[in-house]
Protein backbone atom coordinates (compact mmCIF):
# COMPACT_ATOMS: atom_id res chain seq x y z
CA UNK A 1 0.00 0.00 0.00
CA UNK A 2 1.24 3.37 -0.34
CA UNK A 3 0.36 6.38 1.74
CA UNK A 4 -2.65 8.67 0.41
CA UNK A 5 -4.34 11.69 1.34
CA UNK A 6 -7.31 10.44 -0.07
CA UNK A 7 -10.36 12.02 2.30
CA UNK A 8 -13.58 9.41 2.38
CA UNK A 9 -16.51 10.41 0.43
CA UNK A 10 -20.00 9.02 0.39
CA UNK A 11 -20.01 5.78 -1.77
CA UNK A 12 -23.37 4.26 -1.64
CA UNK A 13 -24.11 1.11 0.02
CA UNK A 14 -26.52 -0.42 -2.71
CA UNK A 15 -29.72 -1.87 -1.62
CA UNK A 16 -28.86 -0.68 2.21
CA UNK A 17 -28.00 2.74 1.37
CA UNK A 18 -28.67 4.94 4.59
CA UNK A 19 -31.10 7.64 3.21
CA UNK A 20 -29.12 10.18 5.21
CA UNK A 21 -25.83 9.48 3.35
CA UNK A 22 -23.93 12.79 2.38
CA UNK A 23 -23.27 12.92 -1.25
CA UNK A 24 -21.31 15.82 -1.61
CA UNK A 25 -18.11 14.17 -3.47
CA UNK A 26 -15.56 16.57 -2.39
CA UNK A 27 -17.19 17.60 1.55
CA UNK A 28 -15.89 20.74 2.59
CA UNK A 29 -16.66 20.07 6.14
CA UNK A 30 -18.41 22.99 6.89
CA UNK A 31 -21.46 21.57 7.94
CA UNK A 32 -19.51 19.45 11.00
CA UNK A 33 -17.08 22.08 12.27
CA UNK A 34 -17.27 23.55 15.55
CA UNK A 35 -15.31 26.89 16.09
CA UNK A 36 -14.26 28.47 19.75
CA UNK A 37 -16.26 31.23 21.12
CA UNK A 38 -14.70 31.45 24.51
CA UNK A 39 -12.23 29.37 26.79
CA UNK A 40 -12.61 28.85 30.27
CA UNK A 41 -10.14 26.72 33.16
CA UNK A 42 -12.20 24.10 34.50
CA UNK A 43 -9.59 23.10 36.46
CA UNK A 44 -5.09 22.69 36.60
CA UNK A 45 -4.43 19.96 38.37
CA UNK A 46 -0.73 18.26 39.46
CA UNK A 47 -1.95 15.80 36.11
CA UNK A 48 -5.03 16.69 34.57
CA UNK A 49 -5.27 20.14 33.12
CA UNK A 50 -9.43 20.72 31.97
CA UNK A 51 -11.56 23.41 30.12
CA UNK A 52 -14.76 24.01 29.14
CA UNK A 53 -14.87 25.95 25.86
CA UNK A 54 -18.37 27.52 24.25
CA UNK A 55 -18.11 27.04 20.91
CA UNK A 56 -20.97 27.41 18.12
CA UNK A 57 -22.00 24.28 16.32
CA UNK A 58 -22.72 24.38 12.19
CA UNK A 59 -26.14 25.85 12.51
CA UNK A 60 -25.00 28.69 14.62
CA UNK A 61 -26.15 27.25 17.84
CA UNK A 62 -24.09 27.29 21.21
CA UNK A 63 -23.03 24.22 22.96
CA UNK A 64 -20.36 23.91 25.58
CA UNK A 65 -17.49 21.17 25.04
CA UNK A 66 -15.33 19.86 28.61
CA UNK A 67 -11.63 18.12 27.56
CA UNK A 68 -8.27 17.44 28.91
CA UNK A 69 -6.03 19.12 27.68
CA UNK A 70 -2.63 16.80 27.01
CA UNK A 71 0.59 17.22 26.00
CA UNK A 72 1.09 13.62 23.56
CA UNK A 73 2.65 10.93 24.17
CA UNK A 74 4.52 7.89 22.36
CA UNK A 75 4.34 4.22 22.09
CA UNK A 76 7.01 1.88 21.07
CA UNK A 77 6.83 -1.31 19.41
CA UNK A 78 10.02 -3.23 20.17
CA UNK A 79 11.03 -6.04 18.25
CA UNK A 80 13.62 -8.68 17.69
CA UNK A 81 14.35 -11.97 16.53
CA UNK A 82 15.56 -14.34 18.86
CA UNK A 83 18.09 -17.37 18.35
CA UNK A 84 15.95 -19.19 15.88
CA UNK A 85 14.78 -16.13 14.23
CA UNK A 86 11.37 -15.76 15.54
CA UNK A 87 10.14 -12.29 16.12
CA UNK A 88 9.82 -11.48 20.12
CA UNK A 89 8.45 -8.41 21.53
CA UNK A 90 9.08 -6.55 24.58
CA UNK A 91 5.90 -5.74 26.12
CA UNK A 92 4.99 -4.74 30.12
CA UNK A 93 2.67 -5.50 32.59
CA UNK A 94 1.63 -2.48 34.66
CA UNK A 95 -0.87 -1.62 37.09
CA UNK A 96 -3.48 1.30 35.94
CA UNK A 97 -5.23 3.02 38.30
CA UNK A 98 -8.46 4.31 36.77
CA UNK A 99 -9.31 0.99 35.95
CA UNK A 100 -8.06 -1.19 38.16
CA UNK A 101 -6.23 -3.86 36.51
CA UNK A 102 -2.99 -4.60 35.44
CA UNK A 103 -2.69 -4.22 31.54
CA UNK A 104 -0.74 -5.49 29.29
CA UNK A 105 0.63 -2.72 27.35
CA UNK A 106 3.66 -1.44 24.52
CA UNK A 107 6.16 0.90 26.41
CA UNK A 108 4.53 4.01 26.19
CA UNK A 109 5.16 7.59 27.75
CA UNK A 110 4.31 11.45 28.12
CA UNK A 111 6.55 13.91 26.03
CA UNK A 112 8.73 16.06 27.99
CA UNK A 113 8.75 19.95 26.68
CA UNK A 114 10.35 20.53 23.68
CA UNK A 115 11.47 16.98 23.50
CA UNK A 116 11.37 15.09 19.62
CA UNK A 117 8.63 12.35 19.52
CA UNK A 118 11.93 10.32 18.61
CA UNK A 119 13.72 11.26 21.61
CA UNK A 120 10.88 10.71 23.75
CA UNK A 121 10.64 7.17 22.56
CA UNK A 122 14.16 6.32 22.57
CA UNK A 123 14.25 7.69 26.62
CA UNK A 124 10.58 5.99 27.74
CA UNK A 125 11.82 2.51 26.00
CA UNK A 126 15.13 3.23 28.23
CA UNK A 127 13.43 4.03 31.16
CA UNK A 128 10.56 1.83 31.34
CA UNK A 129 12.84 -1.24 29.46
CA UNK A 130 16.27 -0.55 29.78
CA UNK A 131 16.66 -1.40 25.59
CA UNK A 132 18.01 0.70 23.05
CA UNK A 133 17.26 -0.11 19.90
CA UNK A 134 19.56 0.71 16.67
CA UNK A 135 16.95 1.44 14.44
CA UNK A 136 13.91 3.00 14.43
CA UNK A 137 10.52 3.46 12.36
CA UNK A 138 7.45 6.06 12.68
CA UNK A 139 4.09 4.09 12.28
CA UNK A 140 1.80 6.66 12.77
CA UNK A 141 -0.29 8.44 15.13
CA UNK A 142 -3.43 7.36 16.92
CA UNK A 143 -5.91 9.75 19.10
CA UNK A 144 -7.23 7.73 21.91
CA UNK A 145 -9.88 9.50 23.38
CA UNK A 146 -11.12 12.23 20.73
CA UNK A 147 -14.70 12.89 22.86
CA UNK A 148 -12.82 14.55 25.81
CA UNK A 149 -9.23 15.10 25.35
CA UNK A 150 -6.47 16.37 23.04
CA UNK A 151 -4.20 13.32 23.56
CA UNK A 152 -2.46 11.66 20.35
CA UNK A 153 0.29 8.84 20.60
CA UNK A 154 3.00 8.68 18.02
CA UNK A 155 3.52 4.75 17.52
CA UNK A 156 7.02 3.98 17.07
CA UNK A 157 8.44 0.60 16.19
CA UNK A 158 12.05 0.05 17.28
CA UNK A 159 14.77 -3.02 16.46
CA UNK A 160 18.03 -3.84 17.20
CA UNK A 161 17.86 -4.13 20.84
CA UNK A 162 19.96 -4.08 23.19
CA UNK A 163 20.13 -4.55 26.98
CA UNK A 164 20.36 -1.98 29.70
CA UNK A 165 19.43 -0.91 33.04
CA UNK A 166 16.00 0.54 33.67
CA UNK A 167 15.32 3.58 35.05
CA UNK A 168 11.77 4.05 36.15
CA UNK A 169 10.15 6.99 37.46
CA UNK A 170 9.56 7.67 41.31
CA UNK A 171 6.50 5.68 41.78
CA UNK A 172 6.34 3.95 38.93
CA UNK A 173 5.99 -0.21 39.13
CA UNK A 174 6.08 -2.26 35.93
CA UNK A 175 7.12 -5.94 34.73
CA UNK A 176 9.14 -6.12 31.32
CA UNK A 177 8.71 -9.62 29.30
CA UNK A 178 8.71 -10.87 25.89
CA UNK A 179 5.96 -12.35 23.58
CA UNK A 180 5.54 -13.74 20.21
CA UNK A 181 3.37 -11.44 17.63
CA UNK A 182 1.34 -14.48 17.89
CA UNK A 183 0.56 -14.46 21.67
CA UNK A 184 -0.33 -10.48 21.60
CA UNK A 185 -2.82 -11.81 18.72
CA UNK A 186 -4.07 -14.02 20.67
CA UNK A 187 -4.61 -11.95 23.77
CA UNK A 188 -6.03 -9.51 21.65
CA UNK A 189 -8.79 -11.96 20.60
CA UNK A 190 -9.42 -13.25 24.40
CA UNK A 191 -9.38 -10.01 26.11
CA UNK A 192 -6.23 -10.04 28.12
CA UNK A 193 -5.17 -7.17 26.34
CA UNK A 194 -7.85 -4.37 26.44
CA UNK A 195 -5.24 -1.00 26.26
CA UNK A 196 -6.66 0.75 22.91
CA UNK A 197 -3.14 1.91 22.54
CA UNK A 198 -1.88 -1.49 22.19
CA UNK A 199 -4.59 -3.29 20.36
CA UNK A 200 -3.78 -0.41 17.53
CA UNK A 201 -0.15 -1.65 17.86
CA UNK A 202 -1.05 -5.30 17.08
CA UNK A 203 -2.95 -3.91 13.87
CA UNK A 204 0.21 -2.35 13.06
CA UNK A 205 3.01 -5.17 13.87
CA UNK A 206 0.40 -7.89 12.36
CA UNK A 207 0.24 -6.11 8.74
CA UNK A 208 3.70 -4.75 9.11
CA UNK A 209 5.14 -8.64 9.73
CA UNK A 210 2.48 -9.97 6.69
CA UNK A 211 4.35 -7.01 4.28
CA UNK A 212 0.91 -5.13 3.68
CA UNK A 213 2.08 -2.48 5.43
CA UNK A 214 5.51 -0.77 5.15
CA UNK A 215 8.25 1.05 7.35
CA UNK A 216 10.43 3.96 6.58
CA UNK A 217 13.20 2.44 9.06
CA UNK A 218 15.82 4.91 10.40
CA UNK A 219 19.20 4.43 12.34
CA UNK A 220 19.38 7.98 14.51
CA UNK A 221 23.00 8.53 15.59
CA UNK B 1 -8.49 -19.62 18.11
CA UNK B 2 -9.85 -19.90 21.18
CA UNK B 3 -10.69 -17.74 24.56
CA UNK B 4 -8.25 -18.27 27.25
CA UNK B 5 -7.95 -16.75 30.53
CA UNK B 6 -3.82 -17.05 29.82
CA UNK B 7 -1.65 -14.12 31.76
CA UNK B 8 1.36 -13.27 29.83
CA UNK B 9 4.18 -14.26 32.13
CA UNK B 10 8.07 -13.77 31.78
CA UNK B 11 9.83 -15.64 28.67
CA UNK B 12 13.24 -15.41 28.25
CA UNK B 13 14.23 -12.66 24.86
CA UNK B 14 17.24 -14.99 24.14
CA UNK B 15 20.75 -13.17 23.77
CA UNK B 16 18.86 -9.60 24.38
CA UNK B 17 16.84 -10.52 27.85
CA UNK B 18 16.54 -7.43 29.74
CA UNK B 19 18.37 -8.51 32.83
CA UNK B 20 15.45 -6.55 35.06
CA UNK B 21 12.43 -9.12 33.41
CA UNK B 22 10.15 -10.43 36.20
CA UNK B 23 10.79 -14.60 36.34
CA UNK B 24 7.98 -15.37 38.32
CA UNK B 25 6.04 -17.52 36.52
CA UNK B 26 2.78 -16.86 38.31
CA UNK B 27 2.66 -13.11 39.31
CA UNK B 28 0.63 -12.22 42.19
CA UNK B 29 0.89 -8.76 41.26
CA UNK B 30 0.93 -7.47 44.80
CA UNK B 31 4.31 -5.93 43.28
CA UNK B 32 2.14 -4.14 40.73
CA UNK B 33 -1.06 -2.78 42.64
CA UNK B 34 -2.09 0.53 44.00
CA UNK B 35 -4.54 0.44 46.71
CA UNK B 36 -6.79 3.96 48.00
CA UNK B 37 -6.40 5.53 50.46
CA UNK B 38 -8.65 8.62 50.16
CA UNK B 39 -10.45 10.18 47.45
CA UNK B 40 -11.35 12.98 46.37
CA UNK B 41 -13.45 14.92 43.68
CA UNK B 42 -12.04 17.47 41.81
CA UNK B 43 -14.33 18.67 39.36
CA UNK B 44 -17.95 17.62 38.14
CA UNK B 45 -18.92 19.63 34.92
CA UNK B 46 -21.46 19.03 32.18
CA UNK B 47 -19.75 16.09 30.60
CA UNK B 48 -16.19 15.88 32.94
CA UNK B 49 -16.14 14.47 36.24
CA UNK B 50 -13.21 13.89 38.16
CA UNK B 51 -11.11 12.98 40.87
CA UNK B 52 -8.04 12.95 42.64
CA UNK B 53 -6.87 9.97 44.79
CA UNK B 54 -4.28 8.96 47.26
CA UNK B 55 -3.20 5.59 46.63
CA UNK B 56 -0.23 3.32 48.31
CA UNK B 57 1.86 2.32 46.19
CA UNK B 58 3.25 -1.05 46.21
CA UNK B 59 6.43 -0.30 48.12
CA UNK B 60 4.29 1.64 51.16
CA UNK B 61 4.39 5.25 49.27
CA UNK B 62 1.87 7.09 48.88
CA UNK B 63 1.04 8.80 45.27
CA UNK B 64 -1.68 10.99 43.91
CA UNK B 65 -4.07 9.93 40.70
CA UNK B 66 -6.42 12.24 39.12
CA UNK B 67 -8.45 10.75 36.54
CA UNK B 68 -12.43 11.12 34.51
CA UNK B 69 -14.87 8.85 35.21
CA UNK B 70 -16.97 7.58 32.15
CA UNK B 71 -19.86 5.81 32.22
CA UNK B 72 -18.28 3.48 29.15
CA UNK B 73 -19.18 3.08 26.03
CA UNK B 74 -20.10 1.10 23.00
CA UNK B 75 -18.64 0.80 19.26
CA UNK B 76 -20.83 -0.67 16.42
CA UNK B 77 -18.93 -2.38 13.53
CA UNK B 78 -22.16 -2.65 11.02
CA UNK B 79 -21.22 -4.82 8.30
CA UNK B 80 -23.41 -6.00 5.35
CA UNK B 81 -22.64 -7.35 1.80
CA UNK B 82 -23.64 -5.54 -1.55
CA UNK B 83 -25.45 -6.88 -4.21
CA UNK B 84 -21.99 -8.14 -5.73
CA UNK B 85 -21.15 -9.91 -2.45
CA UNK B 86 -18.67 -7.60 -1.30
CA UNK B 87 -18.64 -6.47 2.58
CA UNK B 88 -19.19 -3.22 2.97
CA UNK B 89 -19.23 -0.92 6.20
CA UNK B 90 -21.37 1.89 8.00
CA UNK B 91 -18.67 4.44 9.23
CA UNK B 92 -18.91 8.16 10.09
CA UNK B 93 -17.74 12.02 9.92
CA UNK B 94 -17.39 13.59 12.92
CA UNK B 95 -15.62 16.61 13.58
CA UNK B 96 -14.03 16.27 17.04
CA UNK B 97 -13.73 19.38 18.97
CA UNK B 98 -10.90 18.29 21.33
CA UNK B 99 -8.58 17.47 18.23
CA UNK B 100 -10.05 19.91 15.95
CA UNK B 101 -10.65 17.60 13.22
CA UNK B 102 -13.28 15.58 11.59
CA UNK B 103 -12.39 11.82 12.35
CA UNK B 104 -13.58 8.62 10.88
CA UNK B 105 -15.21 6.72 12.89
CA UNK B 106 -17.40 3.44 13.93
CA UNK B 107 -20.85 4.38 15.24
CA UNK B 108 -20.58 4.49 18.94
CA UNK B 109 -21.63 5.95 22.24
CA UNK B 110 -22.01 6.52 26.11
CA UNK B 111 -23.98 3.92 28.00
CA UNK B 112 -27.29 5.61 29.44
CA UNK B 113 -27.90 4.43 33.18
CA UNK B 114 -29.59 1.23 33.23
CA UNK B 115 -29.40 0.20 29.93
CA UNK B 116 -28.17 -3.04 28.41
CA UNK B 117 -24.99 -2.87 26.42
CA UNK B 118 -26.42 -4.61 23.42
CA UNK B 119 -29.52 -1.92 24.19
CA UNK B 120 -26.72 1.19 23.66
CA UNK B 121 -25.30 -0.76 20.30
CA UNK B 122 -28.85 -0.82 19.14
CA UNK B 123 -29.94 2.67 20.31
CA UNK B 124 -26.62 4.07 18.95
CA UNK B 125 -26.40 2.54 15.27
CA UNK B 126 -30.23 3.36 14.74
CA UNK B 127 -30.01 7.12 15.86
CA UNK B 128 -26.89 7.98 14.12
CA UNK B 129 -26.63 5.98 10.98
CA UNK B 130 -30.58 5.11 10.69
CA UNK B 131 -29.91 1.21 10.41
CA UNK B 132 -31.01 -1.38 12.38
CA UNK B 133 -29.16 -4.90 12.38
CA UNK B 134 -30.80 -8.22 12.77
CA UNK B 135 -27.53 -9.80 14.33
CA UNK B 136 -25.42 -8.94 16.71
CA UNK B 137 -21.63 -10.13 17.93
CA UNK B 138 -19.81 -9.02 21.11
CA UNK B 139 -16.52 -8.86 19.89
CA UNK B 140 -14.40 -7.52 23.28
CA UNK B 141 -13.64 -4.47 25.14
CA UNK B 142 -11.17 -1.89 24.49
CA UNK B 143 -9.64 0.45 27.80
CA UNK B 144 -9.27 3.96 25.54
CA UNK B 145 -7.14 6.01 28.29
CA UNK B 146 -5.83 3.78 31.08
CA UNK B 147 -3.39 6.74 32.50
CA UNK B 148 -6.78 8.72 33.61
CA UNK B 149 -10.22 7.65 32.71
CA UNK B 150 -12.14 4.62 33.63
CA UNK B 151 -14.17 4.36 29.84
CA UNK B 152 -14.29 1.70 28.36
CA UNK B 153 -15.63 0.43 25.16
CA UNK B 154 -17.52 -2.61 24.34
CA UNK B 155 -17.21 -3.09 20.78
CA UNK B 156 -19.73 -5.03 19.19
CA UNK B 157 -20.26 -6.30 15.38
CA UNK B 158 -23.76 -5.89 13.19
CA UNK B 159 -24.86 -7.42 10.42
CA UNK B 160 -28.14 -7.59 8.91
CA UNK B 161 -28.38 -3.75 7.89
CA UNK B 162 -32.02 -2.39 7.31
CA UNK B 163 -32.05 1.43 6.46
CA UNK B 164 -34.25 3.57 8.43
CA UNK B 165 -34.70 7.57 9.83
CA UNK B 166 -31.57 8.58 12.16
CA UNK B 167 -31.96 10.72 14.71
CA UNK B 168 -29.29 12.89 16.04
CA UNK B 169 -28.72 14.20 19.32
CA UNK B 170 -29.33 18.06 19.60
CA UNK B 171 -25.96 19.63 18.67
CA UNK B 172 -24.48 16.13 17.24
CA UNK B 173 -23.58 16.71 13.55
CA UNK B 174 -21.88 13.63 11.53
CA UNK B 175 -21.73 11.93 7.74
CA UNK B 176 -23.14 8.70 7.65
CA UNK B 177 -21.12 6.77 4.72
CA UNK B 178 -19.94 3.22 3.05
CA UNK B 179 -16.79 1.89 2.69
CA UNK B 180 -14.88 -1.26 1.85
CA UNK B 181 -12.58 -3.34 4.45
CA UNK B 182 -9.70 -2.39 2.30
CA UNK B 183 -10.55 1.15 2.05
CA UNK B 184 -10.56 1.02 5.85
CA UNK B 185 -7.29 -0.68 6.20
CA UNK B 186 -5.44 1.95 3.74
CA UNK B 187 -6.89 4.21 6.04
CA UNK B 188 -5.42 3.07 9.02
CA UNK B 189 -1.90 2.90 7.20
CA UNK B 190 -1.85 6.21 5.46
CA UNK B 191 -3.39 8.37 8.56
CA UNK B 192 -6.72 8.75 7.41
CA UNK B 193 -8.32 7.29 10.65
CA UNK B 194 -6.42 7.92 13.75
CA UNK B 195 -9.04 7.54 16.00
CA UNK B 196 -7.99 4.92 18.57
CA UNK B 197 -11.44 2.92 18.44
CA UNK B 198 -11.75 2.53 15.28
CA UNK B 199 -8.65 1.09 14.76
CA UNK B 200 -9.17 -0.97 17.69
CA UNK B 201 -12.07 -2.47 15.07
CA UNK B 202 -9.76 -2.73 11.74
CA UNK B 203 -8.16 -5.57 14.02
CA UNK B 204 -11.02 -6.87 15.28
CA UNK B 205 -12.68 -6.95 11.70
CA UNK B 206 -8.99 -7.92 9.60
CA UNK B 207 -9.04 -11.20 12.04
CA UNK B 208 -12.57 -11.58 11.56
CA UNK B 209 -12.74 -11.77 7.74
CA UNK B 210 -9.60 -13.74 7.43
CA UNK B 211 -11.27 -16.58 9.70
CA UNK B 212 -8.22 -16.40 12.03
CA UNK B 213 -11.21 -14.91 15.09
CA UNK B 214 -14.21 -16.19 15.34
CA UNK B 215 -17.85 -13.97 16.65
CA UNK B 216 -20.55 -15.65 18.43
CA UNK B 217 -23.79 -13.96 16.34
CA UNK B 218 -26.67 -13.49 17.99
CA UNK B 219 -30.31 -12.50 16.88
CA UNK B 220 -32.57 -10.14 19.26
CA UNK B 221 -35.69 -10.23 19.23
Amino acid sequence: MTRTSDVPVDRPLGAAEAPQAQRDPAPTDAHLRETRNSSQELFKGKFLHAFRDQVVLPDGQMASREYVVHPGAVMVIPMDTDADGHVRLVMERQFRYPVGQVMVEFPAGKLDASETVLACAQRELQEETGYRATAWARAGVMHPVIAYSTEFIEVWFARGLIAGERALDAGEFLDVFSASPQELLQWCFDGTVTDAKTLTGALWLQNVLSGAWTLDWQTPP
